[in-house]
């Protein structure tokens, strides 16, 4: 047996021995093929360099968490000195209610809110306190829509027994005459509508809410006394710091929030309004790691960066600028493309890619050259993403688009 | 409306707002009452400061995460090397295979490990492999044992379907007459039997586990095909190294860890056989900083620690020398207690106080002259407890005994 070539594939020589499949869930890049780096060695700004030294322009920002810029420095400080204080230890610390107050004072619909580790401890945890709340037990969700990887949420089978999703009820985004089915359906056992944002499914273009949608879904809950949950773990602090359809106009009973909120500190948090709070308190939900201090302390920063700096109109520009450059470089070259979701977590899909064979060979070519972007998983801008970064992205996704030519 | 007499009040009444109940889950000290702070402020080596400023003797280690010591300089250093390099990234650290690795010679029965977040997700994910294994749905659990607070292990009713726990199946701890029933009951549809170390559940004695109980596991599943899921999540690597069954020469085929892996940072795994990577191969699990690179980097410093150093046995003197002297001390004060698990996570009861009250006058007495220890959850030892520490915190211990004769 030869030795590996790279230092990359040495590491996934042992990966291959010591991890099931050499890398589970969404980090694994099997799909991805070479060149994608599974391993990634340092990270700063908006850039990561692979195993091997190759660094590439991040369009993905850790799948979404990081959001300020990797290693930000007031993300940083905020964190060590609360770690000089103390993390994880033998009761609450004061910054976790400074957070709170934050968060309820951001967060248009909240009231209250608490804290858990994934996204989905926060969506399950919102589903909890629904049928805490109604003392009903259907969950209406959209067909396709990932609210998580446990048992009741996942959209694989393997291991999951039909009882762990026996009280969702689905319907169709964006479609308000199936959700009146699903509705229907659920009869009088209906606890809350779970959607997201927007339709960010993966393997299809994504679809914004539009505004008769969430007004449907609020009616419908408004009607039922349904509780209406906002998923907003992927979007959350990234599109509108007050809630991701406040644009909309629409108010969630609940939100589910994770991912960006402390600039990739681990951390999730269910917000809710007064009227779940009696419900919210009969509902028993812990971890261990739940009320550790820094990565609250982190999210303060994060917050606060947010609030008073211009991040998040740094963040559209970014995505604005890498549209435009997209989409006349898919002319320029003789493709017709699509590119669909908010600027800020956009998705360039080819036409008549149906297989995304074309897409797959793309993405290759451009990380190749060294931007890190994903066929057919949405992409996510950063404030750390300058007019300078996503030209330097643009002169090699330009080059990758000749390359597939 | 008067101000609050003390910081902690004027902390807890902001929380009142900004929090459901104040607090919530395990960290909560509302059964505990005065003198408890819910608040800390700060923490470092065995101690603990309230938000007064009261310093404590901490017996809880954060309810067992806390394994070296608040602050570990080793283990911080470890983690804050790997925060320069990155933390949550688009990708995976080569660290993720070099503790990966370490757990693989360290645990016993490890031939791979994957890593997450909570204790929950790793009891959680154990289960799933299972049931892809097997193809089969029941998981017999001890009545009362603790696995985590998801709906389909949750001791506690609100917001939880009968479904969402339809295929558990339960036996008594320790009783092997019991577990033969499950199985009877379970039938030709036996995933898994889950189990942890030891007895430790809440408001009762603790109880270790018999060998003839768990080899008696153990052929139960060698003879149906069913899965021994060992749930370390509280006691691993405070016990053993290589597994807290690994005295009673009983190996599980998967085991969940988490709390105190990575001395506080936020980190759970999971670690199975050859036997299981086929299932495990198909199951889709994942988080979004289950790759997080900092916490794998703190557990590979506190598991060197561990292997390296006298660590694991001071931890043990400390829990011997603290029930020696509570001992001497409940005889002499003319108490008839009982002190039971192992003496790294002990616990002490009197007798005839079956509602706690007693207990928890202890408790309090205690905790008003500065030990932080639980009337009804176990203790928990580290190896930060010299033996000065342990002899003040039974110099107070000694004055609370006197208080409540």
């Amino acid at each position: 047996m030869s030795a590996p070539a790279t230092t990359d594939a040495a590491l996934r020589e042992r990966a291959a021995v010591a991890l099931p499949n050499g890398m589970y869930g969404h980090m694994s890049t099997a799909a991805l093929g070479e060149p994608y780096p599974q391993f990634i060695t340092r990270a700063s700004g908006c850039r990561v360099t692979g195993a091997d030294g190759r660094e590439y322009v991040d369009l993905m920002c850790a799948y979404g968490p990081m959001l300020l810029g990797y290693g930000h420095p007031g993300v940083r400080a905020a964190a060590r000195a609360q770690e000089e204080l103390g993390d994880c230890v033998t009761g609450a610390a004061p910054v976790m209610v400074e957070l709170a107050e934050l968060l309820v004072d951001t967060i248009a619909h909240a009231d209250w809110a608490m804290y858990a580790k994934n996204g989905t401890d926060a969506t399950t945890t919102c589903v909890t306190i629904a049928r805490a709340a109604t003392g009903k037990r259907k969950v209406l969700v959209a067909r396709g829509s990932y609210h998580g990887a446990a048992p009741w949420c996942s959209t694989r089978g393997d291991g999951v027994t039909p009882e762990d999703q026996a009280h969702l009820v689905f319907f169709e985004y964006n479609d308000l005459a199936s959700v009146r089915a699903a509705v229907d359906e659920a009869g009088d056992d209906l606890a809350a509508v779970l959607v997201t944002p927007f339709r960010h499914d993966l393997k299809r273009d994504q679809e914004l809410a539009t505004a008769e949608f969430a007004r449907g879904l609020r009616e419908v809950c408004d009607r039922t006394g349904a509780v209406l949950i906002l998923d907003d773990v992927r979007c959350g602090f990234r599109l509108d710091l007050a809630g991701s359809w406040e644009p909309l106009g629409v108010r969630p009973d609940l939100s589910a929030w994770s991912k960006a909120i402390a600039n990739g500190y681990a951390l999730a948090a269910v917000t809710g309004t007064d009227a779940l709070r009696d419900a919210v308190s009969r509902v028993y939900v812990t971890g261990s790691f739940w009320y550790s201090a820094v990565s609250m302390a982190a999210a303060k920063a994060t917050l606060t960066e947010l609030r008073e700096t211009d991040a998040l109109s740094r963040i559209s520009r970014a995505g604005t600028r890498l549209r435009a450059g997209l989409a006349a470089q898919a002319t320029a070259h003789g493709f017709t493309i699509r590119q669909t979701g908010p600027v800020q977590m956009p998705l360039l899909t080819f036409t008549d890619d149906q297989d995304f064979t074309l897409a797959l060979r793309w993405a290759r070519e451009a990380a190749r050259r060294g931007v890190y972007l994903h066929p057919w998983h949405n992409w996510f801008l950063s404030a750390a993403h300058t007019d300078a970064d996503i030209d330097e992205a643009l002169s090699r996704t330009d080059e990758a688009f000749a390359a597939v030519r």
